[in-house]
C-alpha cells in the first residue's frame, strides 16, 4: 500500500506526473548528446526548423509594416475574444476559403502558435485510454501533447521508397475502435513530402470508412517547390471532418510571433456544436494568439505579395537539390528528394559504418569530427536517418555537404562488418 | 458495461471530458443571462476586466514605441527557447530582484500571459486526485485549470469585513495530506484588496507549518493605490517555495499581448530541480510568448516613467472613491473600500430586495431597467455581492452609480421579507 505522507510534517513537493510525462523527444535526445564541435572548424547547425536563424530569408516587409501599424494603431492592446478577433477569423477564413472546401469567420479558431491548435484538436477529440494515430517519422509534438494527458500513440509508416507516402495497410491494421483521430502531416516535416492528389484520397477512402476524423497539420501547407502542387484536405472530401491546423510560423517565416489557427471542416456536421464548443472551452484557458499579431494578420494576409512566397520556394528548393545532389554520391547516404516544406531526409547505410551504433552516435560524431549538426531522426521515432534543415545559405549547405562527404568517406566500409565484432 | 461502439460502423465523434469538464463560468453564467439594456439609456458595462475598453487609461508611450523597436529591429522573429529569451528573463529578474527575496534569470519562465503562467504552476504541482486551496471570492481561472485534470479544489473563505482578509482558521481546516498548493491573489481579482505584510506573515506562518507551496498571483503586484504598500509575497519568508505570476496585463495595460512569467522562490531548495524541470518540460508544448513582446520587454520593464504607474494608481484610487462614496448612501447596498487592482465588491442586502432571488437575478435586471452591467459575484462561487470595475471614466462612473441608486431606490424595501411569499 502506497504510504501516505501528511504535508504536515515536512517539505516534499514533487512534480506532477502530467510533467514528467510531458517528454519533448528532441530536447530529450539531443541534450544528451555530447556536441562538442571541432575546434578547428566552424558550427554549421542543419539542425535547427528556424527558418529566421541565418538571417537570410527574412520576411517580407509588408509583414513588418502590419505589424508596425498594428501597434501604432493602438487598437489591440485589450483581450480579443479567446477564440480571436471577429475580423481576423474573418481574414484567415477568406484567405483559405475554396469552393470545395468553403469556410467562414465561425470555422476559424486562432491560436497561439500551430503547437497549440495542434494541442488543442489533441485535447478536443481525445480521452485518456483512447489512440491517435501518427506518422513515423513524424513531428514529436502529436506524442508529446497525447502522452501528457494518457492518450496512446500508434505510428503508422511512411514508406521513403514512396516518397514517404503512408502505408496504407499498415494505417489501416491499426485502427480499432479507442481510435480517436488520425493526424496527418502534409508538406511533411521531417521528410519535406508533398501528397499527390490521388495519394490524399486514398487516406480519405480510409478515414471515411473508419469514420475516423482527421487532424490534417498543414502549417507547411502551399510551402511547397515551384512545379509541384498542394492539396489542402478537406478540398478533397466531403464527408470526413477534417480540423486542419496551421499558422504564420512556415510560410511567412515568423514562428516567434506564435500565430497559428484551427480551420474547421465539418460539411456533415459530425463534429457538431459540440466539437466546436469543446474547443471554444479550451481555449479560454489561456487565451490565444497576441493581439498585435491578431491584428496584423488581415492585411499579412491580403499584402504579402506572391514573389514573396515564391521566391522562398525556389530558395528552398534549390538548395534542396543542391543538397540532394551532393549527398547522392556520397558512400552509405541515401537522401530522400523532398518537394515541400524545408528540410530533406538522409538515410544512413549503418552497416556500413561500422563503428557506429545508430544515427545518434553517426550525428554525434560528425559535430565531433566535421562541426556539422543535423538531428538524428530517433528524435522522431525513426532511427538511422538524419534531417537536413534546407533553409540555411547555399555556401553554408555546400561547406556542410563537403564536410558529410568527408566523415562518410572516413567511416564507410564497403563490405557490412558483423556488427558483434563491435562488441568485444 | 460500457457499450463499445466500433468506430467502423458509423460517424460519432464526442468533445472529450477534458474539454466539457473546463468550465469558465463567467463565460458559463454571463452567456446565460438575458443582458438586453433599457433601449432609452445607453449601456455601462462595470463588468469587463479589461482596463483598456474605454480608450482612457492608454498604456505609456515608451511601451510602444519598445515594441515598434522590435519590430524594426528584425531580431524577433525566430523561435526563442520555450521559456524565453535569457535577455528578457534576465531583465524580469532585475525588475522583481529585491535583497529580501533575490531573482536570477534561471527563476524566470515567460508565459503566454499570467493565465498560462498559472496553468503551468498548478499542472507542475498537482496530480489528479490532489487538492489545492483557492480563494473565495477569487479569480475563476484556478479552479477552471484544476477541474480540467482532474484536480480538486477547496475555497477557504475571505472576510469582507476585515477587508477581505483570509480566515486563516478556515483556511488551516482545509488542509489535508492531498492539498498540493495554496493559491494566494493579492492584490486581489475580485476584491482588490491587498494584504498587510502582518497578514501575509500569519499566511506564510500556516504554509510553513504545514509544509504547503504557495502560487501567489500577484499579477496585479505594485498596482495599489498611492499611500497604500504592496508586499511581494515572498520577500517575506524566506522558507517557503513560492512561484509567483506575474504579467504586463494588468499594471502596463497591454492584456491582449499576452506577456506573463512565473518568478521562482526557492530558497531552501524545495522545489529543488525537479519543479524547475517539470515547469520548463510544460512550456515546450506550446512555446511561450510572443518573442516581439519578448524582444521589448527589457525596454519596458526599464523605460516606463513612474509617472505612468503613479497616474493609473491615483486614477484607480479617486475612481473607486467616487464609486465608494455613492454607493455607501444606496439602500440595500455595502460596497467595501478596495486598495488596489481595479475592482470594487458591493454587498447586495438581499433580502432587502424581495423582488431579485440573488445577484444574478439582481443585476441582470439592473442591465434591463437602467442599462448597467455589473458582475455578479457568483461567477467567483460568492452569492450576493457584485464587483464594479473601476477604469471607466470618471463621468461613467458617476452616471452608473447614480443609475444604480435609482435601481436599488426603487427595489428597496425597508423591512426584510419572507421569501416564502415570493414562491406563491
Ligand atoms: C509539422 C509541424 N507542425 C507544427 C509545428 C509548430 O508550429 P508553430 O511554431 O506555429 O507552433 C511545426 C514546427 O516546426 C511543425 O514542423
Ligand atoms: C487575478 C488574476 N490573475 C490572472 C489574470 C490573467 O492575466 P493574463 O491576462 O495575463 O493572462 C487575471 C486577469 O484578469 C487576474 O485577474
Amino acid at each position: 500500500a502506497a504510504k501516505v505522507r501528511s504535508r504536515r510534517q515536512r517539505w516534499d513537493v514533487r512534480p506532477s506526473e502530467m510533467a514528467v510525462k510531458t517528454r519533448n523527444p528532441i530536447r530529450a535526445i539531443v541534450d544528451g548528446m555530447k556536441l562538442t564541435p571541432n575546434p578547428e572548424k566552424a558550427m554549421i547547425a542543419l539542425s535547427i526548423g528556424d527558418p529566421t536563424v541565418f538571417g537570410n530569408l527574412p520576411t517580407d516587409d509588408s509583414v513588418h509594416q502590419a505589424l508596425k501599424q498594428a501597434v501604432e494603431s493602438q487598437r489591440y492592446n485589450g483581450y480579443a475574444p479567446s477564440i480571436g478577433y471577429q475580423k481576423s477569423r474573418e481574414a484567415v477564413a477568406n484567405f483559405y476559403n475554396s469552393p470545395l472546401a468553403p469556410l467562414e469567420a465561425k470555422d476559424v479558431v486562432l491560436t497561439s502558435g500551430c503547437s497549440q491548435a495542434i494541442e488543442l484538436c489533441i485535447n478536443v477529440l481525445s480521452n485518456p485510454g483512447d489512440n491517435i494515430l501518427i506518422p513515423c517519422p513524424g513531428f514529436s509534438l502529436y506524442k508529446t501533447v497525447a502522452v501528457a494527458v494518457g492518450v496512446n500513440v500508434k505510428l503508422y509508416n511512411l514508406l521513403p521508397k514512396q516518397s514517404w507516402e503512408v502505408d496504407l495497410e499498415h494505417l489501416e491494421s491499426l485502427i480499432d475502435e479507442k481510435t480517436s483521430c488520425l493526424v496527418l502531416t502534409n508538406p511533411s516535416n521531417p521528410c519535406g513530402s508533398v501528397y499527390s492528389k490521388e495519394h490524399l484520397q486514398g487516406i480519405l477512402k480510409l478515414a471515411s470508412k473508419h469514420c475516423l476524423p482527421i487532424l490534417a497539420d498543414e502549417i507547411y501547407g502551399d510551402m511547397v517547390f515551384p512545379g509541384c502542387t498542394f492539396h489542402s484536405l478537406a478540398t478533397l472530401s466531403s464527408d470526413v471532418p477534417i480540423l486542419s491546423c496551421g499558422g504564420l510560423a512556415k510560410r511567412w517565416l515568423v514562428p516567434g510571433w506564435r500565430m497559428g489557427w484551427i480551420l474547421i471542416h465539418d460539411r456533415n456536421n459530425v463534429f457538431g456544436s459540440e466539437i466546436r464548443e469543446g474547443l471554444v472551452k479550451l481555449t479560454q484557458v489561456i487565451l490565444g494568439a497576441c493581439t498585435l499579431v491578431q491584428g496584423a494578420l488581415e492585411s499579412i494576409l491580403l499584402n504579402t505579395p506572391q514573389h514573396f512566397y515564391h521566391s522562398t520556394t525556389s530558395f528552398l528548393k534549390a538548395n534542396s537539390e543542391i543538397c540532394f545532389k551532393e549527398l547522392s554520391t556520397v558512400p552509405g547516404l541515401t537522401p530522400v528528394m523532398p518537394s515541400g516544406a524545408m528540410y530533406i531526409m538522409v538515410g544512413i547505410d549503418i552497416d556500413h559504418f561500422p563503428g557506429f551504433e545508430n544515427d545518434v552516435d553517426f550525428t554525434e560524431r560528425m559535430v565531433m569530427e566535421q562541426s556539422v549538426f543535423c538531428l538524428p531522426t530517433t528524435v522522431f521515432d525513426y532511427p538511422n536517418y538524419f534531417r537536413i534543415v534546407v533553409t540555411v545559405p547555399e555556401e553554408m549547405m555546400l561547406e556542410a555537404c563537403a564536410r558529410i562527404r568527408q566523415f562518410c568517406q572516413h567511416h564507410y566500409r564497403p563490405h557490412s562488418q558483423d556488427s558483434s565484432e563491435l562488441d568485444q
